[in-house]
């Protein structure tokens, strides 16, 4: 799927580690080039067995070490018996994923993290992204939480399965996807276009702002459109993952009513 | 709006600090009893600033201390210079919460977290929830957090204007609720009822399952309806609190469209 010959390609640092039982297993299935799988020594519980039997069938040598060697390891804190040593993950390119959505017959459904610097919070951005069909994320290089092992451990998994391009220029970005006629939606608390009267079908990209700022301001001259989730209450921000998911849901249900392809 | 004389209340355990800037800020707003509030030294900007000012101008006892000092006071690990020492957040009963939507002349909007274990998570749910317009949440004692430091931090400070029950049994807050006309929507990956053709206009309370196992066996069996969110994805769950936003939106968006009470 993915053009092994697009010399625009980055690679992100080595992340080393995948860890946790769900983390793993998605790894695992998705066929990831995995090193060494590390199983808690002394654990019985049929989960990591099996876990530790899927590696095997796969050729990938699983070592018991001690529980606390695992500890030391960890990055996350919460390896739940098991880590994977793997290779690097491999990012795509803003036009990989546009070719994403072409081949499969879709408008393209894209996600553009600006300054999503709390892994948490991607993780689970990338998560509600997977499991909504979106076609790829776009993060930036600097001031961003990148494809870690936090964030694969908190997304369970779904990292694995979505394409993430990060790009030195969230602006030229968005400029190559309009080239490609793909609209700019921007989500903030006082944007213009109501969340549920604003047409999200056809070919977009939806900006979420970083946590504490929102958008940056040349991220957020460039939209289309300004979403505004609405509020009722005292407190005027949600979370960015939660508001993130607010946003991808309602292009979800337009998208299923409306649009069929 | 609390009545005091209610024999059903319960306490929080002493949480003791309220930490971060948003939280205090809203605390303070809030009007809650805070005893006194520490300030890092030598952090002159002008945020910190203000809320000491608003702080003293309430008769709240301001304390410059060190920065070292304040990390060591920390709960959650990120005070940003300002931790408040705050009274017991107060619990109201099921029956209030009631009673706060009646006062208010809208039918009952209510979320039900079972047992949500991630402080985080609960936070963040908190947060969507008041920005909703939601009336109260119930929590169970057991297997949950509570209203913590973590928790009040996380909601950015919407924990100081959400009734929260905390209830010894939640099949049993059901069973009220379901007395007071209020219908109850869980959600699973096999639900029934799919998310944007189910009405979700009326007195409704919406289950919110925990992280790993989703709702428990007898909450889900006690649910008038199981709302399913549509997956697209090979991962086929979301972050409990990014599925309890979405879910919370769809009710906002179809209580406003068609129930402008």
């Amino acid at each position: 799927m993915r053009n092994e010959k697009d010399s625009n390609k980055t690679f992100a640092p080595p992340e080393g580690y995948i860890e946790g039982r769900n983390a793993v297993t998605e790894a695992l299935r998705a066929g990831r080039p995995i090193d060494k799988l590390f199983v808690a020594k002394g654990d019985a519980d049929a989960g990591l067995s099996r876990i530790a039997a899927m590696a095997k069938s796969a050729g990938i040598p699983v070592v018991d070490i001690d529980r606390r060697k695992l500890d030391t390891m960890s990055v996350t804190g919460a390896h739940q018996g098991v880590i994977a040593a793997c290779a690097v993950k491999e990012y795509v390119s803003v036009a990989e994923i546009l070719n994403i959505a072409k081949e499969k017959g879709e408008d393209p459904f894209i996600i553009i993290c600006d300054e999503i610097s709390d892994p948490h919070n991607l993780g689970a951005i990338v998560r509600t992204a997977e499991a909504a069909g979106v076609h790829g994320i776009i993060i930036p290089k600097r001031r961003s939480a990148g494809a870690t092992a936090t964030v694969a451990k908190t997304s369970a998994g779904a990292v694995e399965y979505m394409p993430i391009a990060r790009v030195p220029n969230i602006v030229s970005a968005i400029e190559e996807l309009k080239k490609a006629g793909v609209w700019i939606y921007g989500t903030a608390a006082d944007g213009a276009s109501g969340l549920w009267s604003t047409d999200l079908k056809g070919p977009i990209a939806l900006v979420i702002g970083s946590e504490g700022d929102g958008m940056s301001r040349l991220v957020s001259e460039n939209c289309d459109f300004k979403l505004s989730i609405p509020m009722a209450g005292k407190i005027s921000s949600l979370n960015a993952s939660c508001s993130a998911a607010i946003v991808i849901y309602e292009a979800v249900r337009q998208r299923n009513q409306d649009n069929k392809r």
